[in-house]
C-alpha cells in the first residue's frame, strides 16, 4: 500500500521529518511518499498561512498522478482536508482528526499541546468540525514557533510545562498538536505518565485501516467530486513578500 | 468611506453584479469597489473550490495597495475571513455571517436558501464557526449552481420551493445563501411573506457600522498579524485543468 | 430616519446619557429620542427588576404615539425585546444582542463586563437566546451597581480589573455590559489593547442598517402581532415600596 | 403546608380551575390558595403578554402578605420564575419545569403539547434556561387559544393530533403545555397509551418536596434578595387598550 | 406507599445508613424497605464497580418478590437505572438525578461534592444522559474513598473544601454526590450558606410525588418491558478475588 | 498480535460469526481469539440486558488469563467499555465508537442502522460519551431482533428501507448497528453507494493501530486500576428466568 504524506508548508526538512516519523508507524507492506508543496508558506502558524497551505497542498495532490492508496494530511489544526476528499477517490485523514480519534479510545478527555497559541483556535475549529471536539479538554499552546522546534531540550521543556496546563484542565491524554513535533511522543509520555498521541503516525494507522477495510471517501452529500470548471492555481510570478505589518 | 468587497471566484460579471448590489445598499458617504481574485475558481461550489478561492482572495488583498476602510468578502459559505482579518488591519466582514447577523435581528430561527446542496454543510460549519449557527434551523439547496442563477424566473421558482422547506423546519426568516442571488430578497421577500436578507447588503451595513464606530479586529489572541516569513503565493505556469474524475 | 431608544429604567439622567451615547454612534439623517418609562425600577439589577422593567418598556412603547423608524432597547441583559418585537411593527434592537453581534466579527471569542455578579446569569440567558452566546468566553462583574457608575475613576479601575479576567477566559473583545457604561469604550479601550463594543452605540447602527434595508421583524412565528384581547397594565394607585428583607 | 398558586392572567374562572387541580395533587396536610392578578393580560399567549404576565405576578406576590410556605407558579411558558426566587424566602417552582423534571424521570424524551404555535418557542427557551430543554423532543402546537380550552371535546381532539406528531418525533412521555389544560392528562393518556404529566400537579408535588426537605432557594449568586430601591408597579390610571395592529 | 431503596454495594450498614436517610424524608404513609445486593461490589468506585454493581441491583430487584409502588436506587453516579425501569412497572428514581432535579429549582447552576475524583466523570455522564447536565458547573471529588466517609468530622472538612471550588466555578446549590453522605446536608449546609441537596431524600420525595400522581415509566420507546429470552445472572461458583494489577 | 473479542452475550454461534469477521478485517500477524460470556443475556436487547451484558463480559475477561494485546468488545451499544479499561492493561476498543471514529473519516454525517427501535436511544447516548456523537445524523432501527438477522435476505431488505431513512436525515456514511449485522456491509454498501462501516472490522483495525504505535489506555483520571476490594460476580445458584411481564 502507498501512502502519500503531505506537508503543509514548503519546508523540505520538515516534509523528510515527517517522513520519518510516519515510516516508524507504517505496517510492514506500506511505503510512505512524502510530498512538500511547491508554493505556501514556510510554516503554517495562523489564519493566512493556513489558508494558502490549504491550496498549496490541494495544488500539490492535484499534480501529482502516480497512483497511491490514502493521504495523510500532515498539518495539525491546517485547512483543507474536506477539499483533499473531493479531489481524490483514496481516503483522506488529516493528522489533526487522527490524533483525536486515538485520543478518544485511550481516556476520558485529551489535550493538545501546539506551538503558538494563536493556534490553539483554528486547532479547536478543526476538531470541531471532524466530530471529535466534544472529549477535548483543552489546546494549549507552548509559544514556540513552528520553526523553533529543533531545539529538542526547550522543545520538551516548554511541552511538559503546557501539558501541566492541560491535565490541570482535565485532559487524561495527550496530543502532540504539531506535525514538526513526530518523536517527542515517547520523551514527554514517559515523563508524564499519561499517554501521548503523535497525529502523523495515527493517521498513517487510520489510512491503513480504512484502505485494508476496502473504505474511501462517500461521494453522497458534501464529498462528491469536484463539479468540472476553470480553476486557475496561483497567479504568474506569484512569488509573495511577507504582507505589510 | 471606502470599502473593498472581494467576489470569491473570477468571473468578472458576478464582480459587478455584487458590487451593484453592495453599491445599493451602501449608505450615502460610502464608495464600494469591487476586486476579482486574478485566480481561483470560476465559481465556488464545494470545499475545493472554497480553499482555492481562500488563498486566492487573500492573495488579492495581500496585492491591492490602495487604501480603504474596510473589507467585505463576497463568498457565501466561502473560507478565508479569518486569514482576511489577520492581513488587513480595518474591519472584515464575510457575507455569511452578516447575513446570519441581521437575520437573528429579525426572527427567532432563520433559514438559508443557497445553490448546490454539496454547499449545505459548508455553510453550516461557517454559520456555527462565525457563533451564529444555534438559530440556523435549516440551510437548503435549490439545485442551481452559482452560474445558472442568470435565469431568473427558474432561479425564483426554485428559491421558492426551498425557502418552503426551510420554513417548515422552523425559519421565520431567510437568507440569500450566495452573493449571485443577490436582488433577489425584493422578489421572493414579497412572495413569501417573510423577511429576506442578502448577505452583501448585511455586510456593507455592518462594515460601515464598525467603520463609523472606529472598531476594527482584535489583534489579541487568534487574529494577531501574521508572523513575517516567506510565502509563495502559487506556483509559477499554474494554470489549472479540471481535476481528474 | 427616527430611533426610538428606551431606557430599560425611571431615571431620567441615565436616559439622558443613554441618548447621547445613541447621538454619538447615530449617522447624520438619524434622530434619537429617548423614552424613560413612567414605573418600572429605578435601576435594573437582576431578576425582579428586568421583568418589572420589561413590561415598563412595553407599556412606554405602547403608550408612544409619534412615528419612529426602529427602536433601541437600552437594557443590558434585561427582558423585554421580543414582546417589543410583537408589538411594533419597525425592527427592534437590544443593545445586549447588538454588542455581541458587533463583537463577533472583531475576534474570535469575546467577554461582557458588567455591573453586579447578580447580573451575569441573565446576561449569559440573554446572550443565549439571541443565538450568540457560543462565542462568549466569560460574562465578569465589576461589583459596582448601576447607580455607581458615575465615579469615572473607581468605574474604570474595576472595569479594568474586571477585563482581565474576562482576557484570561479568552476574550478577545470586550463588550461593555451596561447602558450605563456608554462612552467608557474609548478611555478603557486604549489601556487594554482590545477593541470595546457599547451595546448602544451597537444598536444604533444595527437598527440603522435594517432600516436602511427596508427590514423588519418576521411576523411568521414567533412574532407574530399580539392577539388582540383585554390587557391592564399596572394596578391603580401602583406606587411601590421595596421588597421585605 | 401552605401552597400559593398564581395564575398568570386575570381570568378569575382558570384560578379557580387551576386551584382545583392543584389540590387533587396536593397531599393531606398541604393548603392551596390562589391568586389572580389584579392586571395583567386576561390570558398569556406570545411573549408580550408574557412580560406583562412577569410582571403583574410579582406584583401580586409582592402584595400579598399572609404567610405561606411555597409558591407554584401557574403559567406554562411564563416569565417570571427567577424574580419569584428573588422576591420570596421560600421556594418557588413554575409549571413548565416542573412537568419537564417528572417527564424526565418517565422516559428518555418528552414532548410538549401546548396551545398555539406561536407559544413553543417560548416554551423551548423556558425548559432550556430551567436546565431541561436536553430531552425534550418537541414542542407542538394545537392551534387552540387558551380561552378556547372549554370545549372538551374539541381540546381532546386537538391535543392528541399534536401529540402524535410529538411521538413522532421521539416523544415517550408528554406534557400538558398550558395550565388551563390541567384535568386532561387522565382522558389523553389512556387513549395514547403514554404517561401524561400536568405541569400543575408536578409543581404542587416539587413544591411539597423541596419544603417538607426543608429546602429553599440559595441566596448564593443570581437570586439573590433584590437591592432595596425605588420600584413602580404601573402607572396610575393603567387601564388598557389592545395594541393597535 | 412502599418504596424499596436498593443500595449499589454488599455493604449492610450502608444500607441501613441510607434507609434511615430515606425514613427521614419519607411522608407519613410511606414506608421504606432496603435492598443489599447479594453480590457485587463492596462499595462502588470507578466504572467497573459501577456495571458490576448495576447488574447485581437489577438482579436484585428481578428476585424481589413482595409489592411496591416504586424504586430509589441509591447509588450516586451508578449505573443500572434504565434497565430498573424496563425491568418493573412502578417509577424508578436514582438518587443522583434526583438530586440534580431539585437542586436545579433551587439556583441557577449547582455543583456536586463526591468522593474520589475517578467518580467525577462517571457523574457527569450520568446527569449529562438524565438531561439535567445543563446546569452543573462542577462536580468535585474530596479525595476520600465511600468506605471512609465515616470519620465525620474528616468528612466534612473534605467536603466543604471541595464545596469551595464548586462554589468557584458558579455552584449556587451543591449535591452529596455520594449515598454514603446522607445526613451531612444539615451540618454543611449552615457552614456554606447554601441549599445542599441529598439524593436519597430526593428521590424518595420525587418517587413519593410520581406515586401520588399515578405516574410511572413510558412503555413506549426506550423503556419497554424486557423481551422474553434466556438470561443467566452470574455464573455457578462467582465468588470473587480482586482485579490483578 | 493477539486480540481477544468479547461477544456480549451468551450465543455461541454469534461468537464464531464475529470472530470470522474480525478475523477478515485482522492484519497477518494478528490473531483473533473469541470469548463468549458464561452468563448473560442470550442476546442483548435494551438495557437491562445491556447491564446484565456488561458484568457477564467484565467477569468474562476478569477470569480469562492467557496473555493478549488488546480488547474488541462487539456489542453494538452495550455498556461496559469503560470497566473494561480499568480492569485490563491493554487498549480496549468498543464496536460502537469504532464505527464512528472510521465513518467521521468517509464523510461529513454518518448514520447507525441498527435492530430493534428501543436500541436506538442506547447507542446515541453511548456515542454521545465516546465523544463522537456529534456527526451522527441518525440512528435508525430495523425492528428485527438480534437473533431474526439469520434470514439474510430479510435482513437486507430492512437494512436498505431504514438506510434510506438515515440516508435522508442526512446520513452519507452508515454503520452496521449490531455485531451480528458483520458481513453486510458488502452486499448494502454497494446497493446504496455509500460507504458502509462495520464495527468489528474497525474495531480491529484500531486496535492494532493502538498496540501497534504501543498506545494504552490512561490511568490517570477516570480509567484508573480498580480500588482493590472485595467484588462478588453473581450470586450462587445464578440461573435466571425471563423477568415477569
Amino acid at each position: 500500500m502507498r501512502i502519500v504524506v503531505t506537508n503543509c508548508n514548503t519546508t523540505q526538512e520538515m516534509t523528510e521529518e515527517i517522513v520519518r516519523g510516519a515510516r516508524a508507524a507504517a505496517g510492514p507492506g506500506t511505503t510512505v511518499l512524502g510530498l512538500t508543496p511547491a508554493w505556501g508558506p514556510e510554516s503554517a502558524e495562523g489564519w493566512l498561512d493556513s489558508y494558502l497551505s490549504a491550496a498549496a497542498v490541494l495544488d500539490t495532490l492535484r499534480r501529482y498522478q502516480e497512483p497511491y492508496d490514502a493521504v495523510v494530511m500532515a498539518g495539525f489544526g491546517e485547512h483543507g482536508r474536506e477539499g483533499a476528499r473531493e479531489l481524490v477517490d483514496v481516503p483522506v485523514v488529516d493528522i489533526t482528526e487522527a490524533a483525536a480519534h486515538l485520543a478518544c479510545l485511550l481516556g476520558r478527555r485529551y489535550g493538545v499541546v501546539t506551538t503558538l497559541e494563536r493556534s490553539c483556535g483554528q486547532i479547536e475549529d478543526s476538531l470541531e468540525a471532524a466530530g471529535v471536539g466534544r472529549n477535548c479538554a483543552a489546546v494549549v499552546g507552548t509559544g514556540l514557533g513552528v520553526l523553533d522546534l529543533g531545539d529538542a531540550q526547550r522543545t520538551e521543556a516548554a511541552f511538559l510545562r503546557a501539558a501541566e496546563r492541560a491535565r490541570e484542565a482535565g485532559a487524561e491524554v495527550l496530543v502532540l498538536g504539531c506535525a514538526g513535533m513526530t518523536g517527542l511522543q515517547r520523551a514527554v509520555g514517559e515523563k508524564l505518565g499519561l499517554p501521548v498521541v503523535d497525529g502523523v503516525a495515527a493517521a498513517v494507522k487510520l489510512a491503513e485501516s480504512l484502505v485494508s477495510l476496502g473504505l474511501t471517501t462517500s461521494r453522497a452529500g458534501g464529498y462528491a467530486r469536484p463539479v468540472p470548471k476553470r480553476r486557475t492555481w496561483g497567479a504568474p510570478g506569484a512569488e509573495g513578500s511577507p504582507p505589510a505589518g
